[in-house]
């Protein structure tokens, strides 16, 4: 069932509520792949209830980013959500979230948003984090899905639920890949063939850091060049950032001592990929 | 009953949700008078069970404002608090409310937030909209009340709630006054004698602005005039600002043509005093 209104999906989750259901929410950009699908899997199997989010937000994308060109399909995608168990696809229009004059913006501050992503993409977890908060009020669920693939945009939101004491449980489930080893992304369809199969580098280089940090290493500045080394092996790749971060505040570390975050952005052309390892102790 | 912690006071609302109680939120930053007496007034007329939060939020005060000094009394709000229909005062601690690491902010942008009070207290929205929308996801209330003597605060809360999509419909209760015209303020503590007595200018002044409107005075310029010069007769009196908007949209008019805030902000040895009316056809 597709709803497209905030008025409707209250309705109807009001119903649920009345029954005592559980609600389970699957925030996405929409174009469905084996990622989102897993957290949909997961949030039926924890979940009364499941309610996917399909909304591309104009609000995490910069000025000169692909918000306009961002692959959209609604019917394949309430299908695929469907049938891994979503019960309400929601997806609503740009002006039913922002009604014109919106201008109240949630924003975790300080290096959590500033580093990786942060850094090339300075208002993109500001877009993110107000979306997200819309969907909170909106879907009120008991838990909500994120995938490890975006590790950074899942430390900003545990910081915003924690900091604004909303009472929501975020699950954050592996990461997908393709059979190749390249992490599931709707930004894959960007890429061209020799692109694609260059792109494999970046799963590559993260296990070759991780192999290294298994084995003893835990520099940061020696993990990081391992990766960053392997990556160049690939003519079409150019590094935006790779970097070692505590997991999940995200601060800086000189050693690994706890658990961090590998974590790296790539471009291939115009098309930029990202892709992580949590690096812990087993 | 006082509570002290987000935890107790979650567990007594879920039981009385599960009693299908409504729940109203009235909060308040302690120092209760009969202005905040007549939000908990009204606040139990309209609900099953009334919270009433006494929080002195550190957020909302510029560096060299009164946090400080502040005028608080827990005790005595309580009894106030329960004699006037209040069923439970949430008496958090700072470190309850902002957790170590505390960075997420929620902002209402634009010159909602920007004239008026916003313009010599540039911080002050930010920290009322942060710590509302976290009473707000504590609570969860059905209504919230607040008092017309903080219109521009009414404003910008009214906007958080729409833009943020929160489903709590704010009641915005009348200013309530001394017997000599004086808006009821925590902060009427500080002054002395004389400023006391000058203080009552104020609410003279826009009795004027509202008379010289009533008598169909529709420019802004003309009207502010009027209640400057009022003001300006008390030697002590210091103004801030004396302005006209648009309500609740504060934009700026040349004309009133619908409604409009006169606001004025006016300063007494070192307090600072605020008052208002909203000018409409009768």
């Amino acid at each position: 069932m597709i709803i497209t209104t905030i008025s409707e999906l209250r309705n109807y989750l009001k119903a649920q509520r009345a029954k005592n259901k559980t609600v389970g929410l699957v925030p996405t950009m929409g174009f469905l792949h084996e990622g989102h699908l897993s957290l949909i899997r997961c949030a039926n199997a924890e979940n009364d209830v499941v309610v996917v989010s399909d909304f591309v937000n104009p609000t995490q994308f910069g000025p000169n980013e692909d918000y306009e060109t961002y692959p959209r399909d609604i019917e394949r995608d309430a299908k695929l959500a469907v049938a891994a168990g979503g019960d309400v696809v929601f997806y609503p229009s740009v002006t039913e979230m922002y009604p014109e004059g919106s201008a109240t913006f949630v924003e975790v501050e300080g290096n959590i948003t500033r580093v990786l992503c942060g850094a090339s993409r300075p208002t993109h977890f500001k877009g993110v984090t107000t979306v997200v908060n819309m969907l909170f009020n909106i879907v009120k669920p008991d838990k909500a899905y994120f995938g490890q693939k975006d590790a950074q945009q899942a430390a900003v939101l545990m910081k915003m639920v924690r900091d604004t004491h909303q009472n929501i449980e975020l699950v954050v489930c592996p990461i997908v890949r393709e059979e190749d080893g390249l992490a599931m992304s709707s930004r894959n369809t960007y890429l061209n063939d020799e692109e694609r199969k260059q792109a494999t580098i970046l799963n590559q280089a993260l296990a070759e850091g991780e192999k290294a940090f298994l084995a003893g290493e835990t520099a940061v500045e020696k993990l990081v060049s391992i990766i960053a080394d392997k990556i160049k092996e690939m003519p079409l790749a150019e590094i935006d950032y790779v970097d070692i971060y505590d997991f999940p505040s995200l601060t800086e570390i000189k050693k690994i001592e706890r658990q961090a975050l590998a974590a790296v952005a790539v471009k291939f052309g115009k098309t930029r990929l990202i892709d992580n390892r949590i690096l812990r102790e087993e």
